[in-house]
Protein backbone atom coordinates (compact mmCIF):
# COMPACT_ATOMS: atom_id res chain seq x y z
CA UNK A 1 0.00 0.00 0.00
CA UNK A 2 1.67 3.22 -1.26
CA UNK A 3 2.13 5.58 1.56
CA UNK A 4 0.33 8.93 1.66
CA UNK A 5 3.20 11.18 2.37
CA UNK A 6 3.52 14.12 -0.12
CA UNK A 7 0.64 12.46 -2.14
CA UNK A 8 -2.63 15.01 -1.22
CA UNK A 9 -3.16 15.06 -4.27
CA UNK A 10 -4.66 11.35 -3.69
CA UNK A 11 -7.04 13.12 -1.35
CA UNK A 12 -9.89 14.79 -1.03
CA UNK A 13 -11.81 17.28 1.03
CA UNK A 14 -15.42 16.56 1.95
CA UNK A 15 -17.04 20.23 2.27
CA UNK A 16 -19.22 19.05 5.42
CA UNK A 17 -15.48 18.46 7.02
CA UNK A 18 -15.28 22.16 7.16
CA UNK A 19 -18.69 22.72 8.33
CA UNK A 20 -20.62 24.63 5.64
CA UNK A 21 -19.74 27.89 6.85
CA UNK A 22 -18.03 29.62 3.51
CA UNK A 23 -19.98 29.84 0.36
CA UNK A 24 -18.67 26.88 -2.10
CA UNK A 25 -16.48 29.20 -4.54
CA UNK A 26 -14.37 29.87 -1.26
CA UNK A 27 -14.38 26.72 0.07
CA UNK A 28 -13.08 25.23 -3.69
CA UNK A 29 -9.99 27.74 -3.39
CA UNK A 30 -9.57 27.18 0.27
CA UNK A 31 -9.13 22.84 -0.52
CA UNK A 32 -7.32 23.26 -3.78
CA UNK A 33 -4.52 25.92 -2.43
CA UNK A 34 -4.32 23.48 0.87
CA UNK A 35 -2.87 20.92 -1.70
CA UNK A 36 -5.58 18.47 -1.92
CA UNK A 37 -6.46 16.64 -5.66
CA UNK A 38 -10.39 16.40 -5.17
CA UNK A 39 -13.53 17.95 -3.36
CA UNK A 40 -16.86 16.46 -2.62
CA UNK A 41 -19.57 19.01 -2.28
CA UNK A 42 -23.10 18.84 -1.18
CA UNK A 43 -26.37 19.44 -2.86
CA UNK A 44 -27.79 22.31 -0.68
CA UNK A 45 -24.25 24.11 -1.69
CA UNK A 46 -24.52 23.62 -5.04
CA UNK A 47 -27.66 23.97 -6.35
CA UNK A 48 -27.73 27.89 -4.82
CA UNK A 49 -24.91 27.95 -7.34
CA UNK A 50 -24.40 28.43 -11.17
CA UNK A 51 -23.64 25.21 -12.02
CA UNK A 52 -21.54 25.66 -15.12
CA UNK A 53 -19.46 28.46 -13.83
CA UNK A 54 -19.23 26.15 -10.55
CA UNK A 55 -17.65 23.23 -12.44
CA UNK A 56 -15.37 25.35 -14.57
CA UNK A 57 -13.79 26.92 -11.09
CA UNK A 58 -13.76 23.49 -9.88
CA UNK A 59 -11.82 22.13 -12.79
CA UNK A 60 -9.56 25.11 -13.60
CA UNK A 61 -8.63 24.48 -9.49
CA UNK A 62 -7.35 21.31 -10.52
CA UNK A 63 -9.83 19.44 -8.22
CA UNK A 64 -11.63 16.46 -8.97
CA UNK A 65 -15.39 16.18 -8.25
CA UNK A 66 -14.70 12.62 -5.92
CA UNK A 67 -18.53 12.26 -4.98
CA UNK A 68 -21.55 14.65 -5.18
CA UNK A 69 -23.33 13.93 -1.67
CA UNK A 70 -26.53 13.51 -1.78
CA UNK A 71 -29.34 11.47 -2.37
CA UNK A 72 -32.82 12.48 -1.96
CA UNK A 73 -33.99 9.38 0.53
CA UNK A 74 -36.25 7.22 -1.53
CA UNK A 75 -38.45 4.94 0.67
CA UNK A 76 -41.96 7.44 1.33
CA UNK A 77 -45.18 6.60 3.79
CA UNK A 78 -47.16 7.04 -0.27
CA UNK A 79 -46.57 6.24 -3.75
CA UNK A 80 -46.16 10.08 -4.56
CA UNK A 81 -43.89 10.68 -1.92
CA UNK A 82 -42.24 7.52 -3.62
CA UNK A 83 -42.14 9.21 -6.63
CA UNK A 84 -41.44 12.80 -6.01
CA UNK A 85 -38.40 11.42 -4.29
CA UNK A 86 -37.03 9.18 -7.70
CA UNK A 87 -37.34 12.55 -9.43
CA UNK A 88 -35.70 15.01 -7.61
CA UNK A 89 -32.76 12.34 -7.33
CA UNK A 90 -33.53 12.24 -11.66
CA UNK A 91 -32.39 15.95 -11.43
CA UNK A 92 -29.57 15.70 -8.92
CA UNK A 93 -27.54 13.01 -11.19
CA UNK A 94 -28.11 15.61 -14.20
CA UNK A 95 -26.52 18.45 -11.67
CA UNK A 96 -23.87 15.17 -10.84
CA UNK A 97 -23.21 14.95 -14.68
CA UNK A 98 -22.49 19.55 -14.83
CA UNK A 99 -20.12 18.70 -11.97
CA UNK A 100 -17.78 15.88 -13.50
CA UNK A 101 -18.56 14.10 -10.32
CA UNK A 102 -16.89 10.99 -9.96
CA UNK A 103 -20.36 9.33 -8.40
CA UNK A 104 -23.52 10.56 -7.27
CA UNK A 105 -23.29 9.47 -3.30
CA UNK A 106 -26.49 7.39 -2.55
CA UNK A 107 -27.79 7.89 1.00
CA UNK A 108 -31.37 5.89 0.69
CA UNK A 109 -33.15 7.20 3.43
CA UNK A 110 -35.17 5.00 6.58
CA UNK A 111 -38.35 3.71 7.59
CA UNK A 112 -41.29 5.43 6.82
CA UNK A 113 -42.14 7.33 10.39
CA UNK A 114 -45.14 5.84 11.39
CA UNK A 115 -44.19 2.46 10.39
CA UNK A 116 -42.15 -1.00 11.57
CA UNK A 117 -42.35 -1.71 7.36
CA UNK A 118 -38.44 -1.81 7.15
CA UNK A 119 -38.41 -4.88 4.97
CA UNK A 120 -40.88 -2.74 2.41
CA UNK A 121 -38.17 -0.16 2.92
CA UNK A 122 -35.79 -2.31 1.29
CA UNK A 123 -38.16 -3.30 -1.65
CA UNK A 124 -38.99 0.44 -1.89
CA UNK A 125 -35.01 0.96 -2.29
CA UNK A 126 -34.49 -1.63 -5.25
CA UNK A 127 -37.54 -0.39 -6.89
CA UNK A 128 -35.95 2.99 -6.78
CA UNK A 129 -32.72 2.19 -7.39
CA UNK A 130 -33.57 0.31 -10.96
CA UNK A 131 -35.37 3.24 -12.10
CA UNK A 132 -32.79 5.43 -11.34
CA UNK A 133 -30.23 3.43 -13.01
CA UNK A 134 -30.41 4.27 -16.73
CA UNK A 135 -30.23 7.93 -15.83
CA UNK A 136 -27.45 7.05 -14.00
CA UNK A 137 -26.07 5.46 -17.07
CA UNK A 138 -27.34 8.27 -19.68
CA UNK A 139 -25.96 11.23 -17.65
CA UNK A 140 -22.67 9.01 -17.25
CA UNK A 141 -22.07 9.47 -13.41
CA UNK A 142 -22.46 6.51 -11.55
CA UNK A 143 -24.73 5.63 -8.31
CA UNK A 144 -22.38 5.10 -5.19
CA UNK A 145 -24.54 3.53 -2.85
CA UNK A 146 -23.70 4.10 0.43
CA UNK A 147 -24.09 1.68 3.56
CA UNK A 148 -24.74 3.74 6.48
CA UNK A 149 -24.26 2.24 10.21
CA UNK A 150 -27.23 0.75 11.16
CA UNK A 151 -27.90 3.43 14.61
CA UNK A 152 -29.13 5.45 11.28
CA UNK A 153 -31.54 2.39 10.29
CA UNK A 154 -34.85 4.42 11.53
CA UNK A 155 -34.13 7.48 9.76
CA UNK A 156 -31.48 7.99 7.42
CA UNK A 157 -30.56 4.29 5.88
CA UNK A 158 -31.95 0.89 5.76
CA UNK A 159 -28.86 0.04 4.11
CA UNK A 160 -26.26 -0.78 6.39
CA UNK A 161 -23.81 -3.49 5.46
CA UNK A 162 -21.32 -3.75 2.47
CA UNK A 163 -22.75 -6.70 1.59
CA UNK A 164 -26.17 -5.86 1.95
CA UNK A 165 -25.07 -2.89 -0.70
CA UNK A 166 -23.53 -5.29 -2.81
CA UNK A 167 -26.37 -7.92 -2.78
CA UNK A 168 -28.36 -4.77 -4.06
CA UNK A 169 -25.98 -3.56 -6.86
CA UNK A 170 -25.92 -7.64 -8.04
CA UNK A 171 -30.12 -7.17 -7.99
CA UNK A 172 -30.70 -4.57 -9.75
CA UNK A 173 -27.56 -4.14 -12.51
CA UNK A 174 -26.77 -7.81 -12.87
CA UNK A 175 -24.98 -7.16 -16.26
CA UNK A 176 -21.93 -4.59 -13.95
CA UNK A 177 -23.20 -2.09 -16.27
CA UNK A 178 -20.58 0.36 -14.37
CA UNK A 179 -23.26 2.72 -13.61
CA UNK A 180 -23.72 1.31 -9.73
CA UNK A 181 -21.26 1.24 -6.70
CA UNK A 182 -20.72 1.54 -3.39
CA UNK A 183 -19.27 3.83 -0.94
CA UNK A 184 -17.60 2.85 1.86
CA UNK A 185 -16.79 5.16 4.65
CA UNK A 186 -14.59 3.68 7.61
CA UNK A 187 -17.42 5.39 10.22
CA UNK A 188 -20.21 2.93 9.08
CA UNK A 189 -18.22 -0.31 8.27
CA UNK A 190 -15.73 -0.21 10.86
CA UNK A 191 -17.47 -2.05 13.17
CA UNK A 192 -18.38 -4.78 10.34
CA UNK A 193 -16.85 -8.64 11.08
CA UNK A 194 -17.21 -9.16 7.23
CA UNK A 195 -15.39 -5.87 6.64
CA UNK A 196 -12.73 -7.22 4.77
CA UNK A 197 -14.59 -10.18 3.25
CA UNK A 198 -16.73 -7.92 1.41
CA UNK A 199 -15.09 -5.06 0.43
CA UNK A 200 -12.89 -8.16 -1.69
CA UNK A 201 -16.01 -9.03 -3.13
CA UNK A 202 -17.20 -5.20 -4.21
CA UNK A 203 -13.67 -4.81 -5.25
CA UNK A 204 -13.33 -7.81 -7.91
CA UNK A 205 -16.50 -6.35 -9.15
CA UNK A 206 -15.18 -2.71 -9.72
CA UNK A 207 -18.20 -1.75 -7.37
CA UNK A 208 -15.85 0.45 -5.29
CA UNK A 209 -16.57 4.70 -6.43
CA UNK A 210 -15.51 6.12 -3.23
CA UNK A 211 -13.60 5.68 -0.08
CA UNK A 212 -14.40 7.96 3.06
CA UNK A 213 -12.44 8.43 6.02
CA UNK A 214 -12.40 10.23 9.63
CA UNK A 215 -12.32 8.24 12.91
CA UNK A 216 -15.21 6.93 15.73
CA UNK A 217 -14.25 8.36 19.02
CA UNK A 218 -14.37 5.83 21.90
CA UNK A 219 -16.90 8.12 23.89
CA UNK A 220 -18.69 9.35 20.81
CA UNK A 221 -21.31 11.87 21.97
CA UNK A 222 -23.43 12.29 18.94
CA UNK A 223 -23.56 9.57 16.44
CA UNK A 224 -24.43 12.48 13.78
CA UNK A 225 -22.24 15.09 14.30
CA UNK A 226 -19.62 14.40 16.81
CA UNK A 227 -17.05 11.98 14.13
CA UNK A 228 -13.26 12.16 14.88
CA UNK A 229 -10.34 13.10 12.81
CA UNK A 230 -8.00 10.81 11.49
CA UNK A 231 -6.14 8.99 14.42
CA UNK A 232 -8.53 10.83 17.17
CA UNK A 233 -10.73 7.32 17.48
CA UNK A 234 -10.82 3.33 17.60
CA UNK A 235 -10.96 2.54 13.53
CA UNK A 236 -8.26 0.19 12.51
CA UNK A 237 -7.68 2.95 9.48
CA UNK A 238 -4.28 1.70 8.15
CA UNK A 239 -5.95 -1.82 7.60
CA UNK A 240 -9.10 -0.93 6.11
CA UNK A 241 -7.28 1.11 3.32
CA UNK A 242 -5.23 -1.45 2.47
CA UNK A 243 -8.23 -3.69 2.36
CA UNK A 244 -10.28 -1.33 -0.11
CA UNK A 245 -6.86 -0.71 -2.12
CA UNK A 246 -6.49 -4.43 -1.97
CA UNK A 247 -9.63 -4.90 -3.66
CA UNK A 248 -8.39 -2.42 -6.71
CA UNK A 249 -9.88 1.16 -5.48
CA UNK A 250 -7.28 3.25 -7.25
CA UNK A 251 -9.62 6.87 -6.24
CA UNK A 252 -8.87 9.66 -4.18
CA UNK A 253 -9.34 9.34 -0.44
CA UNK A 254 -11.84 11.54 0.72
CA UNK A 255 -11.75 12.81 4.58
CA UNK A 256 -15.62 13.32 5.49
CA UNK A 257 -16.30 14.62 9.06
CA UNK A 258 -19.48 15.87 10.96
CA UNK A 259 -18.35 17.38 13.95
CA UNK A 260 -20.77 20.34 15.22
CA UNK A 261 -18.56 21.11 18.63
CA UNK A 262 -14.93 20.41 17.44
CA UNK A 263 -13.61 20.61 14.05
CA UNK A 264 -16.46 22.69 12.78
CA UNK A 265 -15.47 25.79 15.63
CA UNK A 266 -11.91 25.64 14.53
CA UNK A 267 -10.15 27.63 11.72
CA UNK A 268 -10.83 26.21 8.43
CA UNK A 269 -7.00 26.42 7.52
CA UNK A 270 -6.25 24.72 10.25
CA UNK A 271 -8.67 21.83 9.94
CA UNK A 272 -7.32 21.58 6.68
CA UNK A 273 -3.54 21.46 7.73
CA UNK A 274 -4.55 18.51 10.36
CA UNK A 275 -6.47 16.41 7.51
CA UNK A 276 -3.14 16.54 5.43
CA UNK A 277 -0.88 15.68 8.49
CA UNK A 278 -3.30 12.89 9.58
CA UNK A 279 -3.96 11.41 5.95
CA UNK A 280 -0.31 11.33 5.99
CA UNK A 281 0.44 9.55 9.37
CA UNK A 282 -2.52 7.38 10.29
CA UNK A 283 -4.29 6.68 7.03
CA UNK B 1 -47.23 -17.68 16.66
CA UNK B 2 -49.20 -17.79 20.35
CA UNK B 3 -50.56 -14.62 21.07
CA UNK B 4 -49.58 -13.21 24.77
CA UNK B 5 -53.14 -12.34 25.36
CA UNK B 6 -53.25 -13.17 28.81
CA UNK B 7 -50.15 -15.51 28.83
CA UNK B 8 -48.17 -12.95 31.04
CA UNK B 9 -46.69 -15.92 32.92
CA UNK B 10 -44.62 -16.11 29.44
CA UNK B 11 -42.93 -12.82 29.86
CA UNK B 12 -40.07 -11.87 31.99
CA UNK B 13 -38.95 -8.04 33.20
CA UNK B 14 -35.44 -7.44 33.11
CA UNK B 15 -34.65 -5.00 36.60
CA UNK B 16 -33.36 -2.04 34.27
CA UNK B 17 -36.25 -1.48 32.95
CA UNK B 18 -37.97 -0.04 35.88
CA UNK B 19 -34.48 2.25 36.91
CA UNK B 20 -32.81 0.09 39.32
CA UNK B 21 -34.84 2.83 41.56
CA UNK B 22 -36.60 -0.02 44.27
CA UNK B 23 -34.23 -2.12 46.22
CA UNK B 24 -34.14 -5.76 44.53
CA UNK B 25 -36.67 -7.43 47.51
CA UNK B 26 -39.29 -4.74 46.69
CA UNK B 27 -39.06 -5.25 42.74
CA UNK B 28 -39.26 -9.31 42.66
CA UNK B 29 -42.62 -8.53 44.56
CA UNK B 30 -43.85 -6.00 42.17
CA UNK B 31 -42.93 -7.68 39.12
CA UNK B 32 -44.83 -10.81 39.99
CA UNK B 33 -47.55 -9.38 42.09
CA UNK B 34 -47.86 -7.87 38.28
CA UNK B 35 -48.69 -11.71 37.09
CA UNK B 36 -45.20 -11.79 34.94
CA UNK B 37 -43.26 -14.87 35.12
CA UNK B 38 -39.77 -13.75 35.33
CA UNK B 39 -37.04 -11.79 36.19
CA UNK B 40 -33.97 -10.84 35.22
CA UNK B 41 -31.83 -9.41 38.06
CA UNK B 42 -28.18 -7.09 37.45
CA UNK B 43 -25.30 -7.83 39.37
CA UNK B 44 -24.78 -4.75 41.21
CA UNK B 45 -28.18 -5.72 42.90
CA UNK B 46 -28.06 -9.35 43.21
CA UNK B 47 -24.09 -8.80 44.65
CA UNK B 48 -25.58 -6.81 47.52
CA UNK B 49 -27.74 -9.00 48.67
CA UNK B 50 -27.79 -12.52 50.25
CA UNK B 51 -27.56 -14.16 47.42
CA UNK B 52 -29.62 -17.76 48.90
CA UNK B 53 -32.14 -15.61 50.64
CA UNK B 54 -32.96 -13.50 46.66
CA UNK B 55 -32.86 -16.90 45.35
CA UNK B 56 -35.51 -18.22 47.81
CA UNK B 57 -37.76 -15.20 47.04
CA UNK B 58 -37.67 -15.60 43.48
CA UNK B 59 -38.23 -18.79 43.56
CA UNK B 60 -41.52 -18.69 46.55
CA UNK B 61 -42.57 -15.61 44.52
CA UNK B 62 -43.22 -17.95 40.93
CA UNK B 63 -40.82 -16.30 39.31
CA UNK B 64 -38.36 -17.76 36.55
CA UNK B 65 -34.73 -16.33 36.42
CA UNK B 66 -34.75 -15.72 32.56
CA UNK B 67 -31.13 -14.15 32.97
CA UNK B 68 -28.44 -12.92 34.89
CA UNK B 69 -27.05 -9.58 34.03
CA UNK B 70 -24.41 -9.34 32.98
CA UNK B 71 -20.66 -10.61 32.55
CA UNK B 72 -17.62 -7.86 33.39
CA UNK B 73 -16.29 -7.13 29.67
CA UNK B 74 -13.51 -9.36 28.76
CA UNK B 75 -10.72 -7.60 26.23
CA UNK B 76 -8.24 -5.73 27.74
CA UNK B 77 -5.64 -3.34 27.68
CA UNK B 78 -3.23 -5.71 28.98
CA UNK B 79 -3.17 -9.55 30.19
CA UNK B 80 -3.59 -8.45 33.94
CA UNK B 81 -6.50 -7.13 33.38
CA UNK B 82 -8.01 -10.25 30.87
CA UNK B 83 -6.77 -12.28 33.82
CA UNK B 84 -9.50 -10.53 36.24
CA UNK B 85 -11.65 -10.16 34.15
CA UNK B 86 -11.86 -13.78 33.74
CA UNK B 87 -12.09 -14.94 37.01
CA UNK B 88 -14.36 -11.91 37.79
CA UNK B 89 -17.04 -14.02 35.36
CA UNK B 90 -16.34 -16.92 36.77
CA UNK B 91 -17.58 -15.40 40.50
CA UNK B 92 -20.44 -14.34 38.17
CA UNK B 93 -21.12 -17.76 37.25
CA UNK B 94 -21.77 -19.35 40.11
CA UNK B 95 -24.03 -16.93 41.47
CA UNK B 96 -25.83 -16.91 38.04
CA UNK B 97 -26.19 -20.65 39.38
CA UNK B 98 -27.06 -19.96 43.38
CA UNK B 99 -29.94 -17.81 41.46
CA UNK B 100 -30.98 -20.79 38.92
CA UNK B 101 -30.39 -18.26 36.03
CA UNK B 102 -31.55 -19.73 32.94
CA UNK B 103 -28.59 -17.72 31.56
CA UNK B 104 -25.66 -15.63 32.11
CA UNK B 105 -25.95 -12.53 29.99
CA UNK B 106 -22.60 -12.15 28.16
CA UNK B 107 -22.06 -8.40 26.98
CA UNK B 108 -18.66 -8.43 26.06
CA UNK B 109 -16.94 -5.51 26.32
CA UNK B 110 -15.31 -3.43 22.98
CA UNK B 111 -11.73 -2.52 22.06
CA UNK B 112 -9.32 -1.61 24.86
CA UNK B 113 -9.27 2.00 25.26
CA UNK B 114 -6.49 3.94 23.14
CA UNK B 115 -6.31 1.18 20.96
CA UNK B 116 -7.82 0.16 17.85
CA UNK B 117 -7.44 -3.18 17.73
CA UNK B 118 -10.83 -4.32 17.28
CA UNK B 119 -9.48 -8.11 15.77
CA UNK B 120 -7.19 -8.28 18.37
CA UNK B 121 -10.03 -7.64 20.87
CA UNK B 122 -12.13 -10.13 19.58
CA UNK B 123 -9.35 -13.46 19.46
CA UNK B 124 -9.49 -12.37 23.34
CA UNK B 125 -13.19 -13.08 23.17
CA UNK B 126 -12.76 -16.03 21.80
CA UNK B 127 -9.81 -17.12 24.47
CA UNK B 128 -11.71 -15.95 27.24
CA UNK B 129 -15.75 -17.59 26.56
CA UNK B 130 -13.33 -20.92 25.85
CA UNK B 131 -12.07 -20.33 29.10
CA UNK B 132 -15.34 -19.77 30.66
CA UNK B 133 -16.77 -22.86 29.16
CA UNK B 134 -16.23 -25.29 31.13
CA UNK B 135 -17.21 -22.96 34.14
CA UNK B 136 -20.59 -22.68 32.41
CA UNK B 137 -21.38 -26.08 31.99
CA UNK B 138 -19.74 -27.74 35.68
CA UNK B 139 -22.24 -24.76 37.88
CA UNK B 140 -25.23 -25.65 34.97
CA UNK B 141 -25.82 -22.57 33.55
CA UNK B 142 -25.29 -21.63 30.05
CA UNK B 143 -23.82 -18.17 28.66
CA UNK B 144 -26.02 -16.15 26.31
CA UNK B 145 -23.63 -14.56 24.38
CA UNK B 146 -25.32 -10.91 23.22
CA UNK B 147 -24.76 -9.75 20.32
CA UNK B 148 -24.75 -5.48 20.98
CA UNK B 149 -25.44 -3.06 18.26
CA UNK B 150 -22.66 -1.79 16.14
CA UNK B 151 -23.06 1.73 17.60
CA UNK B 152 -21.53 0.75 21.32
CA UNK B 153 -18.78 -1.77 18.95
CA UNK B 154 -15.95 0.97 20.14
CA UNK B 155 -17.01 0.91 24.07
CA UNK B 156 -19.29 -1.83 25.19
CA UNK B 157 -19.07 -4.92 22.49
CA UNK B 158 -17.39 -6.11 19.67
CA UNK B 159 -19.69 -8.57 19.20
CA UNK B 160 -22.37 -7.00 16.96
CA UNK B 161 -24.68 -9.44 14.68
CA UNK B 162 -26.15 -12.98 15.53
CA UNK B 163 -23.99 -14.36 12.89
CA UNK B 164 -21.14 -13.51 14.61
CA UNK B 165 -22.37 -14.65 17.69
CA UNK B 166 -22.94 -17.74 16.03
CA UNK B 167 -19.45 -18.48 14.21
CA UNK B 168 -18.03 -17.38 17.90
CA UNK B 169 -20.10 -20.07 19.57
CA UNK B 170 -19.13 -22.76 17.06
CA UNK B 171 -15.69 -22.06 17.12
CA UNK B 172 -15.82 -21.94 20.85
CA UNK B 173 -18.14 -24.86 21.91
CA UNK B 174 -18.18 -26.88 18.24
CA UNK B 175 -19.76 -30.20 20.03
CA UNK B 176 -22.74 -27.80 20.98
CA UNK B 177 -22.50 -28.70 24.62
CA UNK B 178 -25.34 -27.05 26.00
CA UNK B 179 -23.52 -24.20 27.86
CA UNK B 180 -23.06 -21.45 24.90
CA UNK B 181 -25.69 -20.10 23.13
CA UNK B 182 -26.46 -16.42 22.63
CA UNK B 183 -29.47 -13.88 23.58
CA UNK B 184 -31.28 -12.00 20.87
CA UNK B 185 -32.19 -8.52 21.82
CA UNK B 186 -34.65 -6.59 19.13
CA UNK B 187 -32.95 -3.64 20.17
CA UNK B 188 -29.82 -4.89 18.77
CA UNK B 189 -30.14 -6.99 15.82
CA UNK B 190 -33.61 -5.57 14.23
CA UNK B 191 -31.78 -3.55 11.36
CA UNK B 192 -30.15 -6.65 10.39
CA UNK B 193 -30.70 -7.80 6.72
CA UNK B 194 -29.86 -11.07 7.98
CA UNK B 195 -31.79 -11.43 11.07
CA UNK B 196 -34.15 -13.81 10.16
CA UNK B 197 -31.68 -15.87 8.13
CA UNK B 198 -29.37 -16.11 11.21
CA UNK B 199 -31.90 -16.64 14.12
CA UNK B 200 -33.37 -19.23 11.73
CA UNK B 201 -29.84 -21.14 12.13
CA UNK B 202 -28.89 -20.46 15.81
CA UNK B 203 -32.67 -21.95 16.89
CA UNK B 204 -32.06 -24.75 14.75
CA UNK B 205 -29.08 -25.54 16.42
CA UNK B 206 -30.46 -24.89 20.28
CA UNK B 207 -28.49 -22.37 20.43
CA UNK B 208 -30.89 -19.39 21.68
CA UNK B 209 -31.01 -18.53 25.43
CA UNK B 210 -33.15 -15.60 25.71
CA UNK B 211 -35.20 -12.76 23.73
CA UNK B 212 -35.79 -9.23 25.11
CA UNK B 213 -37.48 -7.11 23.27
CA UNK B 214 -38.32 -2.98 23.58
CA UNK B 215 -38.35 -0.03 20.74
CA UNK B 216 -35.95 1.38 18.87
CA UNK B 217 -37.83 5.45 18.93
CA UNK B 218 -37.19 7.03 14.95
CA UNK B 219 -36.09 10.19 17.01
CA UNK B 220 -33.92 8.35 19.66
CA UNK B 221 -32.47 10.94 21.71
CA UNK B 222 -29.51 8.56 23.45
CA UNK B 223 -28.52 5.34 22.16
CA UNK B 224 -27.66 3.90 25.69
CA UNK B 225 -30.97 5.52 27.68
CA UNK B 226 -33.36 6.30 25.12
CA UNK B 227 -34.75 2.91 24.38
CA UNK B 228 -38.28 2.98 23.62
CA UNK B 229 -41.80 0.91 24.91
CA UNK B 230 -42.71 -1.98 22.26
CA UNK B 231 -45.19 -0.53 20.07
CA UNK B 232 -43.60 3.51 19.96
CA UNK B 233 -40.79 2.59 17.62
CA UNK B 234 -40.12 1.55 14.20
CA UNK B 235 -39.36 -2.34 14.98
CA UNK B 236 -41.26 -4.91 13.35
CA UNK B 237 -41.72 -6.92 16.92
CA UNK B 238 -44.29 -9.63 16.14
CA UNK B 239 -42.49 -10.76 13.29
CA UNK B 240 -39.22 -11.09 14.73
CA UNK B 241 -40.91 -13.20 17.94
CA UNK B 242 -42.35 -14.91 15.16
CA UNK B 243 -38.91 -15.87 13.50
CA UNK B 244 -37.15 -16.55 17.06
CA UNK B 245 -40.37 -19.15 17.79
CA UNK B 246 -40.35 -20.58 14.17
CA UNK B 247 -36.81 -21.10 14.92
CA UNK B 248 -37.77 -23.17 17.96
CA UNK B 249 -37.11 -20.90 20.96
CA UNK B 250 -39.65 -21.99 23.92
CA UNK B 251 -38.39 -19.54 26.86
CA UNK B 252 -39.66 -16.16 27.73
CA UNK B 253 -40.08 -12.96 26.47
CA UNK B 254 -38.14 -10.55 28.40
CA UNK B 255 -38.42 -6.84 28.80
CA UNK B 256 -35.48 -4.56 29.08
CA UNK B 257 -36.16 -1.06 28.29
CA UNK B 258 -33.47 1.85 29.52
CA UNK B 259 -34.99 4.97 29.33
CA UNK B 260 -33.63 7.53 31.72
CA UNK B 261 -35.94 10.56 30.66
CA UNK B 262 -39.23 8.86 29.99
CA UNK B 263 -39.83 5.43 31.56
CA UNK B 264 -38.00 5.15 34.75
CA UNK B 265 -39.39 8.67 35.74
CA UNK B 266 -42.69 7.02 35.74
CA UNK B 267 -44.42 4.48 38.65
CA UNK B 268 -43.30 1.35 38.40
CA UNK B 269 -47.03 0.29 38.71
CA UNK B 270 -47.79 2.09 35.42
CA UNK B 271 -44.47 0.76 33.83
CA UNK B 272 -45.67 -2.84 34.63
CA UNK B 273 -48.84 -1.90 33.30
CA UNK B 274 -48.07 -0.74 30.04
CA UNK B 275 -45.17 -3.39 29.30
CA UNK B 276 -48.00 -5.90 30.24
CA UNK B 277 -50.43 -4.14 27.38
CA UNK B 278 -48.12 -3.81 24.37
CA UNK B 279 -46.55 -7.40 25.75
CA UNK B 280 -49.80 -8.58 24.78
CA UNK B 281 -51.08 -6.26 21.43
CA UNK B 282 -47.86 -5.41 19.74
CA UNK B 283 -45.11 -8.20 20.76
Amino acid sequence: MESLVGKLHRCSINTATLGHRDPLPVVVDQIAQAGFGGIAPWRREVEESHIPTLARQIREAGLKVTGYCRSTYIPAINRATFRANIEDNKKALHDAASLNAACFVMVVGGVPEGTTDINGAREQLAEGIAELLPVARSVGVPMALEPLHPVYAANRSVLNTISQAMALCNLVDPSNSGSLGIAIDVYHCWWDPDFFKSTMCAGQANRILAYHVCDWLYGTQDVLLDRGMMGDGVIDLRNMRHAVEDAGYTGLIEVEIFSKNNWWKRDVSEVLSICAERLESVC
